[in-house]
């Protein structure tokens, strides 16, 4: 489903401005793989929502431009190193930064990133510019930590459902939570209304992964950005495969443990075969289930907020929007 | 040559802050290497001279402390990004974090410390929390763009010595500068006694780094810290090649050439060799000639403060120290 024209109106303006703002070329081996990380794409989520939260809440998309900039700057120089730690060949249906350059050039330039990143905040009056840089530190911290915990989760046997909700939570939804908390705290709401903001996008954030989760298994190759089954291949323990080891039979678990033991150079055979057991054994619906959950206790969020029915409507049409990549 | 009782003194003060004030460890695989990198010791160089220049101005240690910290953890933070950039198995006589854990536990610690640095800031309002940030962030980014050249001219034939200054300007003195002035900002300095000290820092930082290659080749192994050689080794374009490429005869020349294109399993007859030339062609007498040119050039800016001669000492003391390890 194309999504609506007041997102596309937003990722319009935001991608134009971040053409104009990342111009920086010397030197040009630093620079040059940022310009290429910045021009792969991506649907820009994170930043359009920084500017329609500031208009929600009363704000200009204007104003929140910078504060939308620095987190989608953080969320690419999180992109690059991650693609490191992964070993991706392939980021947005191109070659990764490490790939196409190398290991160095992937870690500095990443590390200017997240530099950059910060300086985008400094277009602030300095109690503005306190708040946010804040806020994007502790969120950028989190962000490190859950990339651990998935490291770490691994070489794990016993990681637990709740254990891989909160990495997903610190890993993805807390910068989808402080990018929407950001066009609130520009566009001057009340703490207690940036809190809920917060919540809504902490709540669509866990939602969305979990999302990205089962489109990693059974999306469409066309269309998903990534390669489909890489979680599968890596032996990744998403919300499939934990919720398989709990639902499913002690001969589909022996499988499914016998199948996240290897990394056959052709993994198409295996990544069948774990697919089969995700959908025989119920983790398929389990999952969808919990997309829904938690895509539920976001609008609920938002039906307690004190903003006009027609903001209402606009953030949960983009929820809405964003859990249809599902179908 | 042991440092002075001053200096000793903010040392102890430096430490038992560090100690007590980077105590995360939750998830352990995240901040077990940031500890162990923060344990390994060092000099303290920098930190302590942002206690040093809080002081100076009319402020206290105690105040600058948080600034200070953030200027060690970011040092703490690029030597392990660089470490795996350079392949370094040993940092202060001790396993480099990517060799004793791993490149991921590497590149991901790094970042960790990066934001940490960050944080150490939010204890100050918000006007200073702005300005201090703000150089901060310029004066991180230009390490980066000062690591990137340092690559850059492992391949370049032409690098020219202004080059390569303001290489070692960006990779080191402008953290040394920007962790002076961040003491005369924290300390209420006028900007231009601001800016003066950040000249002193910049001046004497270039000194330092200077005299550190020259220790790399003609250092004693065992107060060094790092493995003596290394750049030879790596056949980096120090200021001493550089110099001998200009001083030296055509034969000179072309040994270096030949010298700086090969990596030899066994090193050592290499790196005596390249140090026969560095000394034989004058660009050893070079090096220290230029190393007293930036100390001096540091301590004419010194000069013209307007502080008390006392204070004056002090500073001016602690370039001397630092300055005598060449001795």
């Amino acid at each position: 489903m194309a999504d609506s024209k007041f997102i596309e109106r937003y990722r319009t303006l935001f991608v134009s401005q971040l053409e104009a703002k990342s111009k920086k070329t010397d030197p040009e081996n630093l620079y040059e793989p940022i310009t290429y990380m910045l021009e792969l794409g991506g649907k820009r989520l994170r930043p359009i929502l920084t500017l329609m939260t500031a208009e929600v809440f009363g704000g200009s998309a204007d104003e929140a431009m910078d504060a939308a900039l620095a987190v989608e700057m953080f969320h690419n120089f999180s992109l690059v190193h991650d693609d490191i730690m992964d070993d991706a060949p392939l980021r947005r249906g191109k070659t990764t930064v490490h790939e196409k350059w190398d290991l160095n050039t992937g870690i500095l330039s990443g590390d200017a990133m997240l530099i950059l990143a910060y300086q985008f905040f400094e277009s602030y009056p300095p109690e503005t510019f306190k708040e946010l840089t804040t806020l994007f530190s502790k969120t950028a911290l989190e962000v490190c930590e859950g990339q651990q915990y998935d490291i770490d989760f691994e070489t794990r046997e016993d990681v637990t459902i709740p254990e891989y909700i909160k990495m997903i939570e610190y890993k993805t939804s807390v910068l989808v939570a402080a990018a929407m908390k950001m066009g609130a705290t520009v566009a001057k709401a009340s703490n207690k209304e940036a809190d809920a903001v917060y919540e809504f996008g902490r709540n669509l954030g866990i939602a969305f992964q979990l999302q990205d989760d089962y489109l990693d298994a059974f999306g469409n190759p066309n269309t998903f950005g990534k390669q489909v089954g890489g979680d599968i291949i890596e032996n990744k323990k998403t919300f499939l495969y934990l919720s398989s080891m709990e639902k499913g039979s002690k001969e589909q678990q022996e499988s499914l443990l016998h199948l996240y033991s290897i990394k056959p150079k052709n993994p198409n055979a295996k990544v069948q075969a774990v697919k089969s057991i995700f959908q025989e054994c119920g983790a398929v619906e389990a999952t969808k289930t919990e997309i829904k959950s938690f895509t539920h206790r976001a609008f609920d969020t938002l039906d307690m907020m004190k903003i006009s029915k027609t903001n209402k409507k606009v953030l949960r049409q983009f929820g809405e929007n964003l859990m249809q990549r599902t179908v």
